[in-house]
């Protein structure tokens, strides 16, 4: 199916320079140039990523309208599942779309991290962690590049807010950037290798991601062993000629034809060489030659099957963040149901931006409640309470307040207006409108028995949570919505999801609070490793709702914990084996989590990190053992001082449970560590200290001073141990030539 | 008394290019090399801050003895004091000293911010807070220079942890260096003009601080307008050609004659310009004969009354931190004190370092009370509890429980041994040695009247703060520590000490937590702007004790502010008048504060700072008016686009109380902008947002394209609003050259 390196070769050699560098520039919008002299097409990209979007024939902008297609949950919510398989066939799904509408590339997933509960496009991305977010990503590449569809993984890298989003730098430092922001990227192009990558808009350390060579070729091409192309975000590029040397392959939207003119002059007169631009164009070539390999003309797919999907997805991804029993809910004869909120006949189910579907169909929360409810001779009252903005006043209030005087019960949709969440701009708080607050509190007050329902794609404050006797977070849970909420609150599904973000109290409680959204055009990353729980643990702070949070109408017993060997290395695999039993009375999947944590470490450490999961589903009292695989990365960090991983050695704690804040079962794991690796890099300005540390350095200054040094008082130690070796030539103690000689020395190793 | 510049250049002309050089490197540990040709003598420098430490003559390495002098309260307690003229007496007092042990030179004060509670050298600091630091840093260097002997003014910059201080590099964004970590040197170098400012060991943002051009040179010389030379601190040379040409002086220590014939050659290779030698040597000839000139062969000075200054210094400095009312204490006849702790005997009143002075007598507290309390016919119970390094056992705490069992209250001094604070290292946590929390708790788990004494240079946790009933913040109070426990305690002097840095629960809630100690020879500023207090108010974090907290035997009443206009600009200083009342039954002392609090700034500025404040003194009863003055720069955040200061405009509380916490008064008041100051930097890559925000962007752009523009409908003007100008090129909207028109235009003014 795929275009061997000879066809590649043939045409390259035959096109024109102009032509080959026609290959890096979009014909339009959504697609590549072609070069009709050789009969080579192009072929279509589009948007993702829960569905797609695709503008109609003839469509010349493409924001505003788009074909039909299945709107599945948002990626936030997909990660709420924590369910690979799920999130595997949503991609298997839209691939199907895509063929049906000879689309070959499906520009998505978003891996960013959340790393502000404000940044607009949230909603896109799965997680605040890189494990879950990259182990979703991968699944939902391979399942649509299984059917012969590409994807794009986006938007690579530190895209984390809007704000500025086309020109800000984020400002990170190595350690951070490998063990945080690339790392769900790594996951994804190692285990999946989707067809492009996108580089994004923003700036990297003050380089833009279009123009960044460590990034898309050092990292990217060279240790992640990349082989697709990378593309650019939609008028991310400022200087193709950087971008083509950096590794950018397709610079989006085009036309941009003076381009062609502009680079082939640059490589004429040498100023930009042409192997640059044979290496790009090659590797359009083989995109392109596979995309249009793998068209399938006739395709066509079940959209009644997708609604069910999408409807099975979205139930799964619903997190039940607080019940004191009323859920289920157990209508009788003789209740009546209010049903409030402008969500339930006009409810939001996706963001706003780019990834925005025509959905095929939209079940509505009170259609879907009505028809249930019907059924079971329920009556049920309507009350908008607020509009679409979320503002609401005295007489909407009054209505919502006598709609649920007058019925047994209350369910009130709350959450974000569109205009809160949406690609291009970030949240200016983490509050919910003062309207839906208002209209909550005005309902608890007269109805006792009250159910919040959110609707929202990222995190939000919860002032009346004691108010109420049940809270379903629906996240933008796609078409299905409605009867997915119907499925979740009647208890034909029991819910499973979990969150993928933290819920904080307030918004001075989050990680990069200090530092967003920048100014000067910098963003400085300066909580570091510290986002989401990792910051929350770190620094005590008591989450409202913590990572890996929900709970289920049963109950779960974590039982036991078994590793398959005390001690591990770089070179053999831990296998984690965790029992559980489902106490409850019926039946429900738990989301098993496990973490790692450093007992001892040498660096600033996260307290523990996510390192493994599984979704495990279980009868009322049954028990199962779920086998987890954790590797050498999984207890490593990334060491600046040698740009390597370092997989450090010393005892850890292997934790399990439902939630990152209430884990278990704990094991105890020793890892033995190749003392090469932990060694330091020894320079002249290392200290003492660092020599005497190190054994080889211990050996040689030894033989050098080892009298000098012996012959010390400890408080005199303790004055010159801190001290740099070089320094010493100032005092006297050694010649210049003699430092230099014990450093080629210690580092000869 | 100073040379005049015909002097200086009559000097520079008869010396050798080689003798030029040697004044820029010490003759030895401690002095300036003379020219002896041309009968110019040296200078002798020795180490302060809060006492004079002079080897004896012979001693040549000057580290472990030292001539007998006044042990003052180390600067951690002098800030404690919020008293400028102390502050100032102090510093007049060691001038004293030092005239009359040949010093001219005295290196202090330290005005690095207190950044981690950690910082092994915090006391030898002042404050968290740039403006605290700052006013005392300036009244010690007017103190001492008014007798004609200079100061250092240390460490220049960002040296705020032990850490690997020699080769660390503390990166910080500009913003936060003006505001706060250049703040307090900019005061006393504007007000105070010390005679030298040292150079730290580190590096800041990855330049050595003695090669620091932008440090050395561009802000000190060029902005503030030092007069003085800068000295490395001792050994922070690294490359001496480099550290001259960005502006040091003065390397310390020499003698490194290798360096006078290796920088002689490069001179003559041409490699570094002969104006760069000259204008070090000519700084230098400027403070040397300054010094000469001062000397005062037969000073000597009064040691009682230097005693006695210590000993008031010291009752000023300490804070009351709990007091139910048990305190002044008032022993009768009938009653038995138990003294409990081996600081009783065996205080520390200094931290370890460069800083221990060889103290000309100590008061201790055990002898103190012992005299006071003998006095009233009170019998003392004296236990040690604990050992020097802070360890106890159970004989050890058998003998206390006994001897505060037998007592009708017990004062237990607990704290931080010698090896927690020292120069060279950091502490390893906040905490008190187990042994003294162990022997707090055993003793007033049997004595309910429990007085706690803390001996410490920095914060502690206080875990035991609510089973005592006063605990007393002594500090490190210098050499009549026992005697001035005894004033407080007493009630002979009544406490007005007010902490200069926050007192935190627990070491995760520290600003700098997640940033130190860096790694890979980097610490990250990442915390910014919000450190101290800045953090605690705006993380909403609740400290153990606010910054500028302290309890009083009397009370006092915050009447009323009034503010000398409404509105003010750039020009026009602002009075504020506070006035209050001594509403207790005995006099007192209270540090009236006054904080700015921006309304709705543009920028992430702290909730509020410490502007100006004042210590007043009240009879019982008594009310005063108190009249602080602020600035435009009070007002202002560093622009870090426009690299200047900007005074911004818009509403701001002036708030005015007794603690950071607690400040009753409330005045508002409007700051008018100049309209330049407030306008945007425009570039190729502002958005057309920030094109349409500027009153001249807005005419320019309209001028253009105001048809498109305003034929936008809103949701359209959302999406491309926040693009850079400089994007619509590829959209075909404008062409390049149009832009760079516009840009052009815009600045123009």
């Amino acid at each position: 199916m795929t275009a061997s390196d000879q066809q590649i070769n043939d045409l390259l050699t035959q096109m024109t320079l102009e032509e080959k560098i026609s290959l890096t520039i979009g014909q339009d919008m959504w697609s590549t140039h072609p070069v009709e002299r050789l009969g080579l097409g192009s072929i279509n990209m589009n948007d993702g990523p829960h569905g797609l979007r695709k503008p109609p024939e003839n469509s010349s902008i493409g924001i505003i309208d788009a074909i039909p297609a299945t709107c599945f949950p948002t990626a936030a919510a997909v990660a709420s599942t924590w369910d690979v398989d799920l999130a595997k066939a949503i991609g298997e799904a839209i691939a199907q779309e895509c063929l049906a509408n000879n689309v070959q590339i499906v520009l998505g997933p978003g891996v960013n991290l959340k790393r502000t509960p404000l940044g607009g496009r949230n909603f896109e991305y799965y997680s605040e962690d890189p494990v879950l977010a990259g182990e979703l990503g991968t699944a939902f590449v391979e399942g649509v590049q299984s059917y012969g569809v590409g994807t794009s993984l986006k938007h690579y890298a530190c895209n984390n807010q809007e704000f500025e989003r086309m020109t800000i730098s984020s400002e990170v430092d190595q350690r951070t950037l490998r063990e945080l922001y690339l790392a769900a990227f790594e996951r994804v192009v190692k285990r999946a290798q989707p067809w492009t990558i996108m580089a994004a808009y923003n700036k990297i350390n003050g380089i833009y991601a279009t123009e960044h060579r460590q990034l898309l070729t050092e990292i990217l091409r060279e240790e992640w062993g990349f082989e697709g192309i990378v593309v650019s975000d939609w008028g991310a590029v400022n200087d193709k000629a950087a971008a083509l040397t950096a590794g950018l392959d397709l610079e989006m939207p085009g036309p941009a034809l003076n381009h062609v003119e502009f680079l082939a002059g640059l490589v004429r007169k040498g100023a930009l060489s042409e192997t640059v631009i044979d290496a790009a164009a090659s590797r359009m070539l083989k995109i392109i030659l596979r995309g249009i390999a793998q068209r399938q003309p006739e395709a066509s797919y079940d959209k009644a099957a997708h609604h069910a999907l999408a409807r099975r997805a979205a139930s799964e991804s619903m997190v039940l963040l607080k019940n004191d029993g009323i859920l289920p809910l157990q209508p009788t004869a003789e209740s009546t149901v209010a049903v409030i909120g402008n969500f339930a006949q006009k409810p939001r189910y996706q963001g706003a931006g780019s990834s925005e579907i025509n959905a095929t169909q939209v079940d509505t929360p009170l259609e879907a409640l009505q028809t249930w409810l019907a059924g079971q001779s329920v009556e049920v009252n309507f009350a908008a309470g607020y509009d679409h903005d979320g503002n609401t006043n005295d007489q909407l209030i009054a209505e919502a307040v006598a709609a649920a005087k007058n019925a047994s019960l209350s369910l009130v949709l709350v959450g974000l207006p569109d205009a809160y969440e949406t690609e291009g701009a970030d949240r200016a708080h983490m509050n919910m409108p003062t309207g839906h607050n208002q209209l909550l509190e005005a309902v608890a007050a007269v109805q006792p028995n009250t159910v919040a329902i959110l609707i929202n794609g990222s995190a939000v404050t919860i002032p009346w949570l004691g108010q109420v006797r049940a809270v379903l977070e629906a996240g933008l849970a796609g078409q299905a919505v409605g009867s997915a909420l119907v499925d979740v609150l009647s208890g034909v599904v029991n819910p499973s999801g979990k969150l993928a973000e933290t819920f904080p109290y307030d918004l001075a409680d989050t990680p990069a609070f200090l530092n967003y959204p920048g100014e000067a055009g910098v963003v400085r990353y300066g909580e570091g490793l510290f986002i989401g729980y990792r910051y929350y643990d770190v620094r005590k702070v008591k989450p409202l709702f913590p990572f890996g949070y929900g709970l289920s109408y049963t109950s779960f017993r974590y039982d036991q914990i078994a590793l398959s060997a005390a001690s591990i290395d770089e070179a053999t695999p831990l296998t984690v084996s965790v029992t559980l039993t489902n106490t409850g009375e019926r039946a429900g999947k738990e989301v098993v989590q496990v973490y790692v944590k450093p007992s001892n470490s040498a660096y600033l450490r996260p307290v523990k990190e996510l390192r493994a999961f599984a979704k495990v589903e279980l009868a009322a009292g049954e028990t199962k053992t779920v086998e987890l695989t954790l590797n050498a990365r999984d207890f490593s960090l990334y060491d600046q001082q040698r740009a390597a991983w370092r997989m450090e050695g010393g005892s850890y704690q292997i934790l399990a449970g439902g939630c990152s804040a209430d884990l278990p079962l704990v094991a105890d794991l020793m890892v033995n560590e190749d003392p090469r690796s932990a060694r330091k890099v020894l320079t002249r300005m290392s200290s003492i200290k660092e020599f005497l540390d190190d054994p080889i350095g211990a050996e040689i200054l030894h033989a050098t001073a080892g009298a000098f040094i012996e012959g010390q008082s400890a408080s005199t130690r303790a004055i010159f141990e801190p001290i740099p070796l070089a320094k010493f030539v100032n005092f006297g103690f050694f010649e210049a030539s003699q430092i230099d000689e014990i450093v080629a020395k210690v580092n000869q190793d």
